[in-house]
């Protein structure tokens, strides 16, 4: 079997409701299947430092809801600790749970699509409170059977 | 130099014996190896929720346990704040333990092997209180001399 | 337009002051811009398990220091639950805080660079109290016009 080596990247913009979680799952799947590659892996990165990614559970929302309040919890807004807050008290725990969730996620391709587990979504998670547009880039790197 | 560019994708399953760490450096190395590789990156991931993957010292078994019992004490069992607590106290302090370590590692790979640090171990980190089998995917890019 | 498929693979040392954040960013994108990729990936890695990488905002320096206070705040030094002190009150923290962050990113590479969101630094990040020297290396995979 010869694999000929493909790449190929894409990205979009996604319109976040303010602080939550938004499944990407099917943007990235749509680059994923444009890609024409079989086998490698598909790189997904948000270009930002206040929202982040995260492979969670996707069958029931109350995980989203439960992680959400852990993080509020253990990152408060408005802690007095906290000397960075030019753009609100929201600002400063956006960065802090985004260093401590993910900026990138490498998911293998297989069979030309996402290789997930059955429960495994792909969500952005906007940490400020406000509304924003947040690009995410997708970068496929692999090959093809020819 | 012309190097051929190469893919390889493996994947395993490992049956954990319930919560807690396992070194599948090992099994990571066996599909290093098979790729023929020489230089490019490896990415392991693994296909679920509850369970996730991190690089630690690979020394004293201590420095493992000290990070579970950090988890368990920063996103406890039972806590009555989850309302998602469908498979028991422990599911969803698993799925908020996954986001914080990380789904996929990408690895560097150098003269055929996995470019580590000395102290640096693979581990599989089950998060459920019971046994689970666990699938885990390894993807090589790169190339090799020709 | 055909892609010639490229690998390219360097690593650096950096000498970190002790516990803290370092812009590394001008010595990755040294790497990248030697590559002559024109799309693909980068992947950051560093070799050690006491410290890690983060890309975090880097426009006020407010945001890297809140983020070691929170860190500071919730993985104290000198725990008494900690066993693993062989090298002092600041080890076993630096090993959570390790896992907690990052041990690789894999950035996007668009026109031969680094394509970050305008406010993404990457920083080496200290956990350890004491100066030391760490290996990080860089590997770009992608492929340019020929």
């Amino acid at each position: 079997m010869i694999l000929a080596n493909m790449i190929h990247q894409d990205s979009f913009t996604h319109s976040t409701p303010g602080r939550g979680t938004s499944d990407i799952g099917a943007d990235v799947g749509r680059v994923v299947a444009a890609a024409g590659i079989e086998r490698g892996t598909a790189t997904v990165f948000v270009h930002h430092t206040s929202a982040s990614l995260i492979l969670c559970e996707n069958a029931d929302p109350a995980v989203r809801s439960d992680l959400e309040g852990w993080l509020a919890h253990a990152v408060p807004d408005g802690d007095p600790r906290f000397r960075h807050d030019d753009e609100g008290p929201d600002d400063m725990p956006a960065h802090v749970r985004a260093v401590l969730t993910a900026t990138s996620l490498t998911i293998p391709v297989r069979a030309g699509q996402l290789d997930l587990g059955t429960w495994q979504g792909i969500y952005l998670y906007e940490h400020r409170s406000a509304p924003h547009r947040r690009r995410i880039s997708v970068t496929v790197l692999g090959g093809a059977t020819v």
